[in-house]
This record gives structure tokens, C-alpha cells and sequence, in this order.
């Protein structure tokens, strides 16, 4: 029986709403049907931290009780940090899959690229892991998560049995409530405008505070952003080598030195 | 004289590693060749923090003398968040060009996602105007960036004049001191290894830093890692579409829902 625990695969799961948020508990009911589950995540709230890492500071590593049943090591640094010192310092085998959520909001179009929770699984896959970003659109603390779920259900099988190619992450969206399916799709052109509150503090000063709306480029139906509002959850692969070959090609030719 | 001087073209700059950095000095000397020059950066360093965006805490901007002749906005946030605010608040007209750095320290294989200064640049692009990142290889307070420069004064009048294609950044490093030549380049596939040192503190209490070597996959001389090791400033359009339209392409066929 110990052989057989043994044997089960070992999924290590991160988030950016901290290690208290009741997505990475969603996380773990689904990662634990399939394998043994170690959680690493940020030891408060991480949002919109993109890929930041930590040079300048020491990290702290703190193991704590999430709930009765779940103990997490909580870092006091950002998503892509946990990752990094689950890697190399906390896990005692290499896993076999990283789950990076469930995020609460969505991380589809260009939110992906402000995103902690796709940081998280990106860096997964930069260390050589099969690794899933998932982010459920609502930013209640108690959304129903269930459509996540169902989708992680049908792709974390798929993973385990026949990794992802290399450098490349699949980033999972879904609304609250139950699916209407799921679609493979790509990242759809977007960004934020109004961008700003001019607001005055008590003294009089000025401070300005984010607030936006994005706003989507693109009709197709097979992007991210469009999917999720149809009610489907949403799989893109998205990768990190970031080079535009199409601009290399022609500014290779246009301009030389 | 009032009205040619208004013609002259708006240049942006930002950095990461904070308005008082002798790089953003050196990227001053350059674009205030081709334009008016206005700088709005982080109050203090903030390498590595990649796309982040400050969306929890309230931003302040205040004007300060860099030098005798310079004077810059500074922000307490994020290089992502420099640039929006400039877009958003600061800055009277459109600018026709933002610059990012010059940053101590490279820029280049896996260091662009980790990169403030490259974040800053990209959300140049994604606001709609002409960006570009330079960064120089040494950290040197006191390195010598005329390598940098000399790449700058080759790109900037081109940008200016063309600009650049929609949704593409470019991202220059150069290593101190005169350069070799200047190479169009892609984003060399690279990792970090060994991460971190594990220390004690005072109190005999565990804590972790960030040490660890980039490790290089890319043998081919047209990648930037390489083509700055040989003495050439490197320059990589890059993109934020991270769609992998060939595992989309893959996966949709092979994963049914």
C-alpha cells in the first residue's frame, strides 16, 4: 500500500491569491483524485505580480495549516518564487505536475501577461514541468469553481499521461457555474483603457488609482475572452519565447548594420 | 523657435532600476539628441519584478531633479505602471517613441520575461506606440554604455521614421565598451540553474536566496545571449501573443471535448 502511494503522481500546486484563498483549496479537491499534492504558494495576496522574482530579499518558507486536512508551505515572495524553491529546495522528488490556481478573475487576452497565476505555471514549464494555469472569471470569494474543475478533470488525465510539448503552458479560464464545454483557444488581442482614478488623499494631495476596463480586438470566436463569455471554459497553449519571427524576417532585410 | 522645438518628436523614457540610475542618464544623453525627453520611472529599483502592475495600493507621482538639467516623474510603483500612468495622466500629447533603461544588467534568453525594463517597453507597445528596451550586459554603477548608445543612435532615427509593426517591441542589449557589430537576433531558449543559496540568519532560522547561473541551450550565433558574448549589441523584436499556434494546432485535433 506505502508502494502504492508511493507510485501516485506528485503535483505540486501554487497560486497568487495566497495560500488561504479558496481557489488553491478548489485546486487541491481535483489534484488530489489524482495524485499526491503539495502546495507552495505566496503567503499573501499576489495579484497582477506578472513574473516578478525576488533578488533583493531573503525568502522565508513557513509551513502551515490551511484547514484540518491540508498543510501548505507557505513563501513570503511571489507565485513564480514559489515555484522556483518548491524546485529547488522543498520538493524531495521532482513533480509531476504543476497546477498553478484557481485564480479568482480572469486571466484571458492581455490579462495574461500581468497574470501571477500563469507566472506560476509558466516558470513550471521553464524548470522542465507539465504545468496548467487556472483561473475562474469571477472574483467572489465563494464563485462556484465547479466549471474549473470539470475542466481540469478532462485535461489533468491527458497531461499525466502525455506531458505537454516543450515550453508550453496551458492557461485555463472558465466561468462560475456549469460549462456549456470547453474550447482550445488563443489569446485574444485586447488591453485596458481609462486606466486611472484621480483621486485627492486627506491632505489634499493626489493619488491616483487603477481601475480600466479591457477592451477586446478581436470577433473570432476561437479566442480566449470570447469563449469565456459564451459560458465554454478556455484552454490556450501559450509559450515564452517571446521573439516576433514574422518582424525578425523583414527587419532583418530592412534595416542592416 | 517655439513652434519647431514642439515638432521635435516626444520621447518617453522609463527603467527599472529607478529615476536615479546612471543608465536612465545615458538613455537621457541619446533620445534628447532626436527629441523632447520626458522620464516618468520608479522612485527606486525594481529589477526583476516583470509585468507587474500595482492595482492594491494607491500610486503617487512626484516631480524631482535628476541632475541640474534633468527633471523626471517619479513613481512609487512598477515600470508597467510608469508607462500607463505617463499614458494616462502625465503626459500632455502622444509620445512618438518610449525608450525602457538603459538597464545594468542584460536582458536577454529567459531574463526578458523576469525583465521591469522589458515589461516597461511592452506596455509601450500594447498602449499603441513604438517601443523599445536597451539594456547593457554589465552591472556596473559605472559601466560604459557607449556600445548601447551607438545601437540606439542606428534604431531610433528608424523607429521614428517607420515605426514599428503592431504588437512588437524591440529588445537591444549590448555588452559594455565598444561594440563588434550590431545583430538581429531571436530570444535564445535558456534557464536558470541552482537557485538558491540556503543560509541561517542571527537567530539560527532558515532563509533562502536567489543565486544560481543562467544556463544557455542555444548553440546558433543569431540568438542574443550568444551574439552579445561575442562583442555584438543584439537586437530581438519580440511580441506579446503568447499563443503556441502549433501546439493549438496539435492539441485541438488530438484532445477532444
Amino acid at each position: 500500500m506505502a508502494e502504492q502511494e508511493q507510485e501516485r503522481p506528485l503535483i505540486l500546486l501554487c497560486n497568487d491569491d495566497g495560500v488561504f484563498a479558496p481557489g488553491i483549496r478548489n485546486l487541491y479537491d481535483v489534484a488530489s483524485e489524482f495524485g499526491n499534492v503539495i502546495i507552495v504558494a505566496p503567503d499573501r495576496q499576489q495579484s497582477a505580480v506578472g513574473h516578478a522574482i525576488t533578488i533583493q530579499t531573503p525568502l522565508r518558507v513557513n509551513e502551515i495549516k490551511v484547514t484540518q486536512e491540508i498543510t501548505a508551505y507557505a513563501v513570503n515572495g511571489t507565485p513564480a518564487d514559489c515555484v522556483k524553491l518548491a524546485h529547488d529546495k522543498i520538493l524531495t522528488r521532482k513533480p509531476d505536475l504543476i497546477l498553478s490556481g484557481i485564480n479568482h478573475g480572469s486571466n484571458a487576452g492581455i490579462n495574461i501577461i500581468y497574470s501571477g497565476t500563469v507566472s506560476a505555471a509558466t516558470e513550471g514549464t521553464i524548470l522542465g514541468y507539465p504545468s496548467i494555469a487556472a483561473s475562474c472569471t469571477s472574483f467572489e470569494e465563494d464563485a462556484d469553481m465547479g466549471g474549473v474543475q470539470e475542466a481540469l478533470r478532462k485535461i489533468i488525465p491527458y497531461v499525466l499521461e502525455k506531458g505537454l510539448p516543450e515550453f508550453v503552458t496551458l492557461n485555463l479560464n472558465a466561468p462560475p457555474g456549469p460549462l456549456k464545454g470547453i474550447k482550445w483557444t488563443r489569446q485574444a488581442h485586447s488591453r485596458y483603457i481609462e486606466e486611472y482614478d484621480d483621486r485627492l488623499d486627506p491632505f489634499n494631495r493626489p493619488y491616483y488609482w487603477m481601475a480600466g476596463t479591457l477592451e477586446v480586438y478581436d470577433e473570432a470566436e476561437d479566442v480566449d475572452v470570447n469563449a469565456i463569455k459564451k459560458g465554454f471554459a478556455s484552454i490556450t497553449p501559450i509559450h515564452y519565447d517571446l521573439t516576433a519571427f514574422k518582424t525578425l524576417e523583414k527587419m532583418t532585410k530592412e534595416l542592416n548594420f
